[in-house]
């Protein structure tokens, strides 16, 4: 359970530094953790179905390397832990070379979208995070 | 050295789900930090002058409370610690009510702009991290 | 029936030419228009309880002087032309000075919300944009 | 010289109303020109070495059909005019079906970048835009 979205970065991502600002790679991470979802055939509609909503709590982001337009990256998205009502992704930015341009851990609740309640991980949703966790994991 | 940005969140801020998208936060922290260096008196020149640039290494930033359209907000920016190449900075975004919408650590290191290399923080900025930290910080 | 919204430009705003990208300009007159319907107490909820959305169709802009951060400037809104389905507004970005330095006219559609199919402007919407174009308008 | 970019809507690039949009149009539009430029060899580089920068004067876009998270668009540029010191490009966002989701014209003026004045363009960029638009252009 992993996946890989590529991007390539756009000139309207660029700031007045010359490289990617450093929100626009949050936008980045989500574009790759829509793409992990759908892998793990839990898109939008799916939660929905089950009457749950993910809600991300905390993002911790090391930004390592700058990225400039016409970089050609992939966001790497594989799963870091299940908790009873959370669980954390990992994701890397990494560019044609194998260098990371930034890694972070991206903490999500599993949320009630009724009650408005955090509510236990879905089986669907723990099986997938599992499997990429391993069984050491 | 404390500064407070006010801000009111904007339609083109809202996301699908109806509030402010995780990446935009990053963005309103950022308008809060370039607002605590203008109290500083350390705005982009004086930077430049010293020959010196500020490169964010990492952001760690809790999500507490969703933002909505119309929404006034206060980003609060306060030093958190100063080392010797490094230095973070906290930030909070609070609502009307005191409530925390958001907090974050933000950790950032002094490059030479020449060399490229880490290096001591300037004087003028030392001082101003600590004299937010206190004597005990 | 005219309105005006102040803001200020924001770092994340400015592209890597030091000034604001001809995209964020139409945020801006988005702002400005959010907040002409809400001066004619015509905000989303109003138009979705007379089961209507309006839909942008076109917009034409003219860029005249460059935008750069700190800019504090004024986002006038006043109504230029009403049709039977479909109505237009006449926009403003102003400095302090009093200099424009992009307008646009931006054409919308009354939409049935149900059907998606264009339908005749409310009274109240029409009576907005009369009372702004004048008797010679 | 007509050029061709191939993009994937993103979920950080839908607004409240499910839909990408207005604003972000433009930011479409503005990789389809970058595209444009590299294939006429026409980069930022080549610019600034002939001392020129273009400014974009004047976008007017006719929004057609809506744009959902996951569509596969492309960006159509082609040259549209050429005058003495300024150019319109004409640029269409297609689906995969051929249908036109959004059309629009750029027109940009060739400035001296040294003395901020408007200026001939280019032999090249004559060259590349009068060999899109064809002798009956």
């Amino acid at each position: 359970m992993e996946s890989r979205l590529e991007l390539i970065v756009r000139s309207t991502e660029i700031d007045v530094n010359g490289h990617v600002n450093n929100a626009k790679y949050l936008e980045y991470l989500e574009w790759g953790r829509e793409d992990w979802y759908e892998s793990a055939e839990l898109d939008y509609a799916a939660f929905l179905e089950m009457g749950i909503q993910t809600v991300t709590v905390n993002v911790n982001i090391n930004y390592r390397r700058e990225c400039v337009q016409g970089d050609r990256l992939t966001v790497r998205t594989v799963p870091l832990r299940a908790g009873r009502t959370s669980y954390a992704l990992k994701q890397e930015l990494i560019d044609g070379n194998g260098a990371v341009r930034a890694d972070a851990e991206v903490t999500s609740v599993c949320m009630d979208a009724a009650e408005r309640k955090s509510r236990e991980l879905p089986q669907r949703l723990r099986e997938m995070l599992e499997r990429g966790i391993g069984p050491s994991g």
